[in-house]
Order: C-alpha cells, then sequence, then structure tokens
C-alpha cells in the first residue's frame, strides 16, 4: 500500500480517511470514505447541492455562482470543485447531508475501492528490454579495400556493438537501404524487432533516432477499441529511477465503440454477419477505420508522427482477431468451436488497411480457444498469474466474459456470454467510462435522492460499469429493488416512475444531464441484463473451480479485469453476487487486461516469449452445451443468489437495511 | 565416359566414329568426326549438297526430290536426313567431299566436344530432397474432445507424418486454411518449404496433389533469359531408377533476349539508364515481361497449370537481380563498386508483378560482388568445384565473364566485362543458341565453301556463340582471317567481300538461309568483337591465376559455362586463344551454369545451404583499374594470342598450314 499524503475529517460524523492522491478532489473523498454528500450533477459544479465548510487546512476550489459572497467568506465550498492540499476538518452543513451512519457502517470505506495497479506490482521480474528496439550506429564508409555490400556492413556494425545473431532483413528495407546509409553519410538508426527465431531489421532512418521510438497497443473489443501510445525509449530511462512505468511511458490513449456494433451487438451476430456476402469485409474495414481513427487521435495529442512508430500489438478475442486479419470466423461458431488457428502469423499493418509504416507488422497473442482468446491471455500474462504460486481466479469482464483459474504450474480457462452491460450495451443510458459517464452513485435511503459522480467531472451523459454496479447494489440495499431485480412500485418518490421502456429509476434528470440527453434513467431491463451479466460470471466460476474439484474458499486470490473505469467498489460488486463473498484483500483489480499484456509485450521480449508458454498452459473447459453451467446460471439470476448461504455478510446487511 | 551404341566407318578415308546416340544424325556424325561433307543449308535437306552411300548397315532416311529413284536404290541418301541405327558403313561419293584429311590432323575428333554434363556426375552425393515439398494428410475431423485450432490440427498431423520442428505459417494461407480443410473433407496436401530458420506452410490443397511439384528456374541474363520448368516430384522417382534426372524431371525450357537491351546492351548502361527518371521502373517491368512470357510458354508447353508450381528460383548477376527486385544499382557502378546485400530475403513473387500464386516466394541466389553475382555461385555450386579437392578454373562466358579458381579449401573469383559476342549480341548475324542457330562450321581450305550446321537442323537463322568460335577457328585455320582478325582481301572467293558494314564472308547465301534473313554473314566487326571477349576472358583468367601465384599450368581441371549452345568444340576454343592450351582432359562444359545452380537448389535443400557457404568462401578480386589486366588483355587482342609460346600446338597447327 502507498504511504497516505492527507487525512480528511468529515463533521459532524468525525469519520477521518486518508488521501493518497494530492489535489484529489473532495467529493470523491467523502464518496470513498462513504460519506454521503448530496450531488445529482456529477461533480460538475452546476447543482451547486453539495456544498460543504472547510474548517481546518487549505484547499484549491473555484468560485461558484450557486455559493454567495456571504457563504464564501464563511468557508463554504462545492466539495465537487475543491481539491484537497492538505490536511482538512470539514463541516458537512445539514441541508448537504443525512444521517447516513448506518449506510457508512454497512458498506465500508475507501481501501476497498480497488484500482488498477502497475505493471511492476504485478508481474515478477519484468526486465525491460522492447520487443522493437533501435540502435544509433556510425558505419566506416566502404572503400575498395572493404568494398562489402551494404547490407553487410550495417549487419557486421550491429553485430559489432551488440552481439545479436542471425538477423533477418525486410525486403522492402533493401528498397531504400543504399540511397539512405548515403543520404545519411552512414550515421543511421536502425529498428529491430525480436521474435522467436532471432531478430529482423526492419527499418533504417537517417541520424540517430533512437530516442523515437513509441508503440501502439490496441485492444480490439468487440463493445470497444482502446488504444494507447507508449513511448518505449522513456520507460527504459524512467525504469531506473522509479517504479511507476506507467505514468511515464504512456503518452496518450482513447477509445471508442467498435464500429462492428452497427452489424451486431455480440460475436455471434458479428459471425452471422460475416456470412453474408461482403460481410467480412465490411466487417473488417469497420474496426480498421476504428484502428485508424484512435491511431489518429493517438499521435495527434501526443504529437508524434506516424513514421515514429516501431510497433504495434492487437490484442482481441478469438472473432474480433480472425474478423481484424478477414480470416472467416464461421467455425467459430459451429460446433465443436473450432478457430482457425492458435497463432496468427505477423502480418504487415498495412496489407490489412492500417495506416501505420509499411515496416510494422502486426503482433496479436496468442489464443487458447474459439471463445478464450488472444485479449484473456494477454490479461494472465499482465497479472502475473502464471508466475505465482497461489490459487488465483482471474476474472474478465467484457462482452463475453472469461475467466481462468490455476498458478504458475497449471491454468484452466472458460468464457461465457456475459453481456456488454458493463460497457454500455443493452443499457437504456449505458456508456463507456469514458468523460461524462457516472462510474459512482449512492442514494439516500430516506429521500432516494442520489449522490452521482462522472469520470471527469463532466455534466453526467450516460452510465458506465461501475456506475452500474453501484447503481444496483444501491438499489438494493434502500429497497428501491427487490432481489430478483423488480422495482418496488410502492416506493414515495417520483424517481421511480412507468416510462416508455417499462418502469425505471431517474437517475439524473435531464436539467443536470448534458444537455440533449434528456433524463438518465435505469429500468428494469437494464437491471435484468445486469443480473444476467454477473449471474453468467459467477456461474461460470464457479463451474470452473468444480471442475478442478475446488472451491471459492480455496482461492489465494481474485483478479479482476475489465472495462468498468478506472476502479470497481468491491462490496458493491460482491454485494450484488457478481463476486464471490471473500475477504477482501484477496481482490485485486487490474483494469483493462488486454492492455496490460500487451504493454508487457511492447516492453519485454521475455514476456512475448511468455505469451506463446501461457497460452499453451491453458486448457479450455467448454461451457456451451454443459447442462451443469445453465443450472449454475439460472441459479445466480437473483440478487445476490439464489444460494443466500453463499452470501452471508450482504444477507445480514439485507436484513439489518429491513 | 559412356559406352558407344553405334559406330559408323566413313569411306574412303576409313575414318570410324563411335555414336553415342540411337537416331543420331549422320551429318552430325560427319562433321563431328572431322569427315567435310558439303552442305550449305544447315542440314535442313534443301540445298541437297551432302549426298552420301549407304554401303553396310540400317539407317532411317527420309525421301527427297534432291535424290532421284534410281540415287535411292544405289543406296544414295541425303546425310542431313538420316538417323543412325546400325552400325553403318557410309561411302562419301566425290561430289559431295574434299579430300580433307589434312584438316582432320588438324583439328581432331568428336572426343575432344565437350557436352554439358547432368546434375550427377558433377555433383557428390547429391541427395533429392526438394527445399518445396509436398505431404499429403488425411486429418481426423475436430470433435467436442478434440477440438483445437484448425492449423494446430494440420501441424500436429505434419509433424506426426514427418516429424519436421519449427513450423511457421504464410498468413495468406490462414485466410483460406479452414474453408479448404471443410470442403477437402480434411483430406489434404500441403506445400513446405525449407528456409535456414525450418520449415514453412506455404499452401494447402484439397485432396492428394502430392504428385503436381513443379519449380520453375529462371536465368536472368544481361542477354538473354532462359527458364526451365521441373518436376520435383517425378525427379524424386527416377533418380532411384537411374543417374539421368536431367531428362526425366525437365518438363518444359524457354528462352528469350532479354527486353532490357532496348536500355542498353550491358549492366552498365542499365545502369546508367536506371537513374534516369521511371528508369528503374521500365527495367523492372521490361524483365518481369520476359519472365512472365517464358512462364506462360513453359506451362502451355508442359500443359500444366499456375497452381501447380511450388517454387521459384531465379539466378542472375548482380545488376540483374537488383533491378529484377527493384532495387536502385546505382551503386554498383560507382567506385567501389558496391551491391546493395549480399542476399536478398524472399519476396512474394506476385509482389514484383511475377504472375505466380502468392504463396510463391522468390529464391535468388546469394552473391559475392556487384560483379560477380548470384549466377556465378550458382555455376560454381552446380559444377561442384567446392567439394573437390582438384584445382579448378570455373569460366562463365556471358555478357559479363566471371572467373572463380579454387577448390574445396578456398575460392577467388573476379569478373571481367566480356561483351555479348557468344549470345548473338553485337555480331551481325548473331542469335541466341535457339532452333536455326549455326552451331557448326567447317570451311573447305580450297573452295572455302563452308558446311554449317544449325540447332534442330532447321534453315539457317543466324549464328550463335559455339558457331561463332568454330567460324573463327576456320577463318584462320584456312587463311580467310589474319591473326588480326583482319580478312585476307586477295582470297580468291567471292565469299569475302566488302559489304555495307566493312569486309564480311558470306556463311550462308540468303537463298538456303531462312526467309527473309538474306546473307548470314560474319564481318570484321563481329570478329573484332569477338576477339575482345575472347581476350578479356583469357587475361582475366591469367589476372586471377597470377594473384594467387599460380600459372594455368597448376590446373587439374577447367570447367566451361555460358550459353554457347549445346556444346562446344574444345580445339576450336583454344585454337582462337579462349582457352589456354592445356591437356583436352582436363576440360568440361556444363553448358548454362546457373540454371544447373537453380536446378541443384530446387532439387536439394543441401545445396540451398551449400550456396550460402559458396559464396561465403569466395574471395573476389577486382579488376577494374588494374593495370595488370589491362596489359594481359592487350597482349590477348590476336589469335590466338601475342603470346605465341604459350600456344605452341594451336602454333605449330597454324604454321603446317601456311
Amino acid at each position: 500500500m502507498p504511504e497516505p499524503i492527507h487525512q480528511v475529517t468529515f463533521q459532524p460524523d468525525n469519520i477521518t480517511v486518508d488521501v493518497y492522491r494530492h489535489g484529489e478532489n473532495l467529493l470523491r473523498v467523502a464518496m470513498a470514505a462513504g460519506v454521503h454528500i448530496n450531488a445529482s450533477c456529477g461533480g460538475n459544479g452546476t447543482c451547486g447541492k453539495c456544498k460543504i465548510i472547510i474548517d481546518k487546512g487549505k484547499v484549491e476550489s473555484e468560485h461558484s455562482e450557486k455559493l454567495s459572497d456571504e457563504q464564501w467568506q464563511q468557508g463554504y465550498r462545492l466539495a465537487c470543485r475543491t481539491q484537497v492540499i492538505d490536511d482538512l476538518t470539514i463541516t458537512i452543513p445539514p441541508e448537504s447531508r443525512i444521517d447516513n451512519s448506518a449506510l457508512k457502517r454497512k458498506t465500508g470505506g475507501q481501501r476497498h475501492i480497488l484500482k488498477a495497479r502497475d505493471l511492476n506490482t504485478l508481474v515478477q521480474g519484468l526486465s525491460i528490454n522492447p520487443a522493437v528496439f533501435k540502435c544509433y550506429l556510425e558505419l566506416p564508409p566502404p572503400t575498395a579495400d572493404d568494398n562489402m555490400s551494404d547490407l553487410g556492413r550495417l549487419m557486421r556494425e550491429i553485430k559489432k556493438s551488440y552481439k545479436y545473431d542471425r538477423i533477418s532483413t525486410d525486403f522492402h528495407l533493401l528498397q531504400r537501404l543504399s540511397q539512405v546509409l548515403r543520404q545519411a553519410d552512414w550515421k543511421v538508426t536502425v529498428t529491430l524487432v525480436y521474435n522467436p527465431k532471432g531478430f529482423k531489421l526492419i527499418d533504417l532512418e537517417p541520424g540517430d533516432t533512437s530516442k523515437d521510438n513509441y508503440s501502439i497497443i490496441i485492444d480490439v473489443g468487440t463493445t470497444t477499441v482502446k488504444g494507447q501510445l507508449l513511448n518505449l525509449e522513456e520507460c527504459r530511462i524512467a525504469h531506473s529511477n522509479t517504479t511507476d512505468t506507467d505514468s511515464e511511458n504512456l503518452c496518450a490513449e482513447d477509445a471508442r465503440y467498435n464500429s462492428q456494433v452497427g452489424f451486431g451487438e455480440d460475436v455471434i451476430s458479428r459471425i452471422v454477419h460475416s456470412q453474408k456476402k461482403g460481410g467480412l469485409e465490411a466487417l473488417q474495414q469497420a474496426v480498421v477505420a476504428d484502428i485508424n481513427e484512435i491511431i489518429a487521435h493517438l499521435l495527434e495529442s501526443a504529437g508524434i508522427r506516424n513514421d515514429q512508430i516501431s510497433h504495434l500489438v492487437l490484442a482481441g478475442n478469438t472473432t474480433m482477431t480472425q474478423l481484424l486479419l478477414g480470416i472467416d470466423p464461421k467455425y467459430i461458431r459451429e460446433d465443436p468451436y473450432v478457430p482457425t488457428a492458435n497463432f496468427f502469423p505477423p502480418v504487415r499493418a498495412l496489407e490489412i488497411g492500417i495506416n501505420l509504416p509499411d515496416y510494422i507488422h502486426i503482433y496479436t497473442f496468442p489464443l487458447v480457444s474459439s471463445y478464450v482468446g488472444g485479449d484473456i491471455v494477454a490479461g494472465v500474462l499482465g497479472s502475473g498469474i502464471f508466475q505465482r504460486d497461489e490459487l488465483t481466479l482471474f476474472i474478465d469482464v467484457g462482452t463475453n466474459g472469461e475467466i481462468v483459474l490455476g498458478n504458475c504450474d497449471w491454468l484452466v480457462c472458460t468464457s461465457c456470454s456475459a453481456g456488454p452491460a458493463f460497457e454500455g450495451g443493452g443499457v437504456k443510458n449505458g456508456m463507456r467510462a469514458s468523460q461524462g459517464a457516472i462510474e459512482q452513485v449512492r442514494i439516500n435511503p430516506e429521500t432516494f435522492e442520489p449522490m452521482v459522480i462522472t469520470i471527469g467531472n463532466q455534466k453526467p451523459l450516460g452510465i458506465c460499469g461501475s456506475g452500474l454496479i453501484d447503481a444496483a447494489a444501491e438499489f438494493l440495499l434502500t429497497g428501491i429493488i427487490e432481489p430478483n431485480g423488480k422495482f418496488d412500485r410502492t416506493l414515495k418518490t417520483s424517481r421511480v416512475r412507468e416510462g416508455d421502456n417499462g418502469w425505471e429509476f431517474v437517475l439524473v434528470s435531464a436539467e443536470q444531464a448534458a444537455e440533449g440527453i434528456g433524463d438518465i434513467v435505469l429500468t428494469e431491463g437494464d437491471i435484468d441484463n445486469l443480473i444476467r451479466t454477473k449471474g453468467a460470471i459467477y456461474a461460470g466460476c464457479r463451474i470452473l473451480l468444480e471442475s478442478v474439484g475446488l472451491s471459492f474458499n480455496d482461492l489465494d486470490r481474485v483478479i479482476i479485469a475489465g472495462g468498468f473505469g478506472q476502479f470497481i467498489n468491491l462490496e458493491r460488486a460482491i454485494f450484488i453476487g457478481l463476486l464471490p463473498e471473500l475477504s477482501t484483500d484477496k481482490f485485486m483489480f487490474v483494469g483493462n487486461g488486454a492492455l496490460l499484456g500487451a504493454r508487457l509485450v511492447s516492453f519485454s521480449r521475455e514476456m512475448m516469449k511468455d505469451a506463446q508458454r501461457v497460452s499453451d498452459m491453458m486448457t479450455n473447459i467448454e461451457l456451451a452445451n454443459n447442462m451443469k453451467f445453465m443450472d449454475e446460471y439460472v441459479a445466480a439470476l437473483f440478487l445476490p443468489h439464489t444460494d443466500t448461504n453463499a452470501f452471508p455478510g450482504v444477507m445480514k446487511m439485507l436484513e439489518g437495511n429491513n
């Protein structure tokens, strides 16, 4: 655990919490501490409900028209517009608070919010030596006595300086090799890429460009495509001074929905579409266009050129990978569910339409089966399960829920169709975890008024995965919904109402939401989708454990990956039955597992080797046509679960509440 | 030496010669025996001058209007239309003969005609295992219990059946893999290619096509592009029954002039053209078009499809190779003469415009230097020098003359600009060694009437390399030209005349030549080109020997390669000073060295490894700016040479003649 930087004490309840980041938003601190402050604009400062008084300590805070001059003088501030830069004592005035001590006791505080972890805390012995790397060389010009070929001269120097053996050459490079060497007066930078058979020379640039070495990594998700731009060179430097490589080497990131969504929400409907005339091409072009947009955006926001990129790493599930590469996914869907290959040899990115220089080949992760793809191998790699003795359950919550169980000796895996609820799919006001997405929700158990915080403290645009988990847990806790997911039609609040899509809860009214969004609601259909999602994942975990004769209690660790946002509230996830009720210190959240693994592979050629080893280790358990799974799934379609014995803590909390 | 099949005795001179081929043409037998029979139509039967009488034995012969019924009854036949199928006794009637016993004594007979040799007689321990090969496999279809990926299933079966390890896959194949496997009901033929890093899976076909395994090999010469289509599968079968693999596996061959000739005759003028705007592209497209025509013709004449080809091997000099691959050859021409690379990694043939399936990559030979290219490495490989203890001089006579000296321990090499005379370039009626080319010439020392034989016994179209050597030797021997190459203007024959291009000798008159050709002549300019060609090669040999402190007398063997035609008359080549005067049994002729090496590499992956080893072994001696070479060259611009001591036998013969 990192050391806390500041402490904030909330009055009148006298709750003190640690703050780990200088400048942390005060509303978030309150939320994390389980201290309820009214807030309905997502933290944007427009509702003016989160007034607090600074009793002691310094803050940075914005003036707001919601505060009179007199209030400002008295120490009033808007919590959502206030940054913690000192130890503080805060009073929550009556108009901003309810007595939420009961609530606080039930759901705990900050220490169970799991934040995505750094590479270095996850993987043992990560040595930073990128698979793609650059070397600056000064060659002796040819003479009559030393007139070997240009390539021979270059290779001689590489071998002399770096002791690499077995270096092959990209043919395309040869077409400009002689010219570049002479234009650069024999002072050049070579780009080499490691592969299991040796090294390959892929690029040659005039002068010393060895500091320009960037990698693009892309998670090609069924619902969301996410990209990051990494500085491979900085990382190496950063690594020697600090353990926090993440902040140093991540230059830019971007995400957008996979445009294939227009052809179907899940992999099955995409495969169906791919079988239509021109379908495969349309699907491929759609996702390639997304990737090109992401690349353009990454380059623009980092201010670097296309030709400064050296490496492209893609992680996706099996169907996404085959569609991207133009490989017919037909048989993924047909019993006995066979993918075309477990590893796709590198292909020139340009050849499939990706706007990168022609020397860049796509690295995709090896995969395990039709429904446990390279993204999961990346996640297992990234989370270091395969390196540890601890028995670990790894859960990647995406449109498919993939589950891996094992340790450094063995790994079993499976997947279940979870649905896209956590990425905003199948949820009326659902959205990805991006700016303006509601990521945290608390509900006043007496007034049913919600406290919402959005990513970036923007006006709310919709709700993302972690917000959905929070909301469902709060609904259950405050009796807004029953364990079967139906709204209590008798509640005395106008927020529960019958809308166009059946019963719903108004989370944010149109005037507090971003313009043009209208009321942000959660419908019974949304809750139903959430229940099916969490039910499938929980059932999958149980079946996988059973398949090797184990149960949840045998686990040393549970690692959660997925696009929920920056963090996930553990108690809430357990509360709705998404995760098993285990000691909270067994859980770890790694954020996007595919990107994590892709980053490792960019930084470390040993990890590239390990990726193959991990995929070879993983034994696939097929859930399709598995009757036991169907039984488990149906049993899990309840909040938290029909088997209440599995959730004694949750049941106790619910009983205490009623 | 093979055993003779028949014997033919020529009367009245009582000369008996061995015949090694059943059905051999009788005019050729006479020519080889040094027996002069008048013949001016190239062996086409139209001049009717080669009448002979069959005294004893059976022949196959065509009726001819040149023979009366009475003559036919008396046993008269036209020698050029008669095949030897029995031991014969022949009388040459007075009208067809001259007394040529003097000539015969001077120039010797058949045993010094060198025919191109078989692979197996040249290379030691050649085991036939083609670098590209096919395997037929029957896979178990996937089941729920065995649902590994399609590629994994295929690889498992390949490894099970053939024990190959480290097999990579061509990405393009994956795009149709799953489909083909199922359409073929899991019964398929895979094509694998060997490379130094292991094996690569390049093609998959439904059913058993393992017998359809063909290779195309191309010699990309500066003047001539030659191609052969080989049956890699037949070869394997043939090999176990007979040592004559050539006839079994060579399905078709074709040759045509390199269309780049339009941009310049030699490599230097091609490089100059490549530096003009669009020049490189134009040169590349020109030779690619030639290759495509050759491929189309090879396929058509063998009656096989494009997709039955598995392998493409190209051999060319350094400039030809770089131009073909679209790699700027600029620096080959500039001091210190540096090629771009010594080995070009395989590139998809389709990518440079060659009409072959997309799984075929071009294999080009490794090269030594800017002027000792892959064609020479192929020749050294093909002729087995690198395997033997014997000190061998290898001479490849093309537009460049490349010379290699050494044995299994060391190899030195050089090249000199020889000019295209032996391929028909720079010679008024010159042509490649193809149908209708005059390949053998004898001249009656009294009447100066020539005896000419053409390839295919066609009406003469022009004269090829071996015909040129023969003609020059006969001119010298009969006093038609002086040792400086000038015609004797005083000779009493209308065949020596002053034409539009200066003095010339009429070899074939227009009425005996093929239609539209006109008189076929050799001019003083042609003789001059020949002298410069032979002078450069001889001088190059001397300098290369000197560079390692040796002389011609130290040689155990001299191997001659080049596009002279099917054979070369050794005494004649020595007579004009092209080859050193050594014991005739030291000489060997291998025909086209590049194709020979390319064939080896097609048939044997060990030879593919050896190609690299050979190119690494070869040390290049640069002749450009070598003053010693210039002196040697000038000294050699004489027939046979200014240093008459080096050619005592030739001088004796010439003296005896005068």
